[in-house]
């Protein structure tokens, strides 16, 4: 598949109706994650931006929408999912250079050019570990065709010395992460999401810097909702939160110091 | 030095004095990490206990005192430190054994054996990282002649099949953990611990079983000490913590499902 027909795409609101999305109804559909992602990256205006797997751009426009002036560049293997990136580009007024191409063999144009920002929210479920995708898209979006190592190692290779990598996964990665991570990447930061107070982390945001010498940081988790029940939660978020999810607000990150 | 002379001890209450210990004037002194440590581990009477790196006994000895009927067994480098240990076994009326022996090198007494539980706070500094240590003992102690590891590695040999390893370490040892566990130990949960409201993770509790087939979790932080200030935090636990470390209660570790 090349292209999604209109009767296969939703359009929906993020960061508060700032952003409008053409989604496939039945693929891969962008939730509070992206919105999480670029909200963690401290770009300024002219800096160059990479998203590994930009999708349908929900990342990586939600951090143009942010911060107006940015260079922004997504890759994505599947072509309908480019031509969504493009069509949300377009339909935003927010400029994106979206390449076609597959990360493990990234595509010789990107190869020859460097980022202060890379940014990637890499599928969730390992090959095989999951079985309700309804199309083939969506399994490949989800299905982790490519490892984790090879996300962070093309993140590295593309960045600038000094440049940063921020990446957002289920909290269970986060080993094979940090192990990714080691000797291509320093200074690395982890920030979990608590979806409630008393419950485990369910996401966690990594940022990592090429070239970073500082320790290792565990920051103390971000709660994301209110109270202990799960009355609706979309209308329950800790005010820090809704800032990023309605009002395109950075995320405060603790200090590193 | 293969023993410790009286003046070069002093006599120090923890468990808010249910467990006295002697340890040297200058040399590696426990704080509250061992104190974590023995609280985190769910043994019951009849269980054998293994701690590695025993030191002058803190952790095995506050596990002792809070579950009675436990056989504990210590393996501890450094002679003056094992005598230590044997000395406040005696004086605190908790049967342990010490065996002197390099965990690297494990002694052949115990390389026989298996244990539901093994625990271990493993030295803190790398090698090098830090030049305050008074003595050659603490150097040792704190030296980390032993990479993290071989700790992992000799916890994993010596548990039973669905025994546990509890460790305590700096949060930003975590990275270095967490690949000493890849594929020796299963079921792996952190317990972040963070000193106050807005800091970082300082220490992490792990928790890793021999032959789990459980996910990653990442708990959500205890925070150890109320408010913003540094009033003398001793005073200023959060209850659950006061109960940890003054009335040698169980800590609590939030519900893994």
């Amino acid at each position: 598949m090349t292209a999604f027909t209109d009767a296969e795409l939703t359009r929906d609101d993020f960061l508060g109706g700032r952003l409008r999305l053409f989604q496939p109804v039945s693929g891969y559909r962008a939730g509070v994650d992206p919105v999480f992602l670029a909200a963690s990256v401290p770009a300024r205006a002219g800096q160059r931006v990479l998203e590994l797997g930009c999708g349908a751009g929900a990342a990586i426009l939600c951090l143009g929408r942010r911060v107006p002036g940015l260079e922004l560049t997504g890759v994505e293997l599947q072509p309908a999912y480019a031509d969504l990136a493009r069509r949300n580009s377009d339909s935003n007024d927010i400029p994106i250079e979206v390449v076609e191409g597959d990360i493990a063999s990234m595509p010789a144009s990107l190869r020859q050019r460097q980022f202060d920002h890379v940014i990637a929210n890499p599928p969730y479920y390992r090959a095989g570990a999951h079985s309700s995708a309804t199309d083939a898209g969506r399994a490949l979006a989800l299905g982790e065709g490519t490892p984790l190592a090879l996300w962070v190692d093309a993140a590295a290779r593309r960045l600038v010395h000094r440049g940063y990598l921020h990446m957002i996964a289920k909290a269970d990665r986060l080993p094979d992460i940090l192990a990714a991570c080691d000797s291509r990447l320093g200074s690395v930061e982890v920030l979990p999401l608590v979806p409630r107070d008393g419950r485990a982390a369910e996401l966690v945001i990594l940022r990592a810097r090429k070239g970073g010498k500082a320790g290792f940081r565990l920051h103390h988790g971000l709660i994301l909702h209110k109270g202990a029940k799960h009355p609706g939660d979309r209308d329950h978020y800790v005010p820090e939160v809704s800032r990023v999810q309605r009002k395109a607000e950075a995320l405060a990150w603790p200090n590193p110091g």
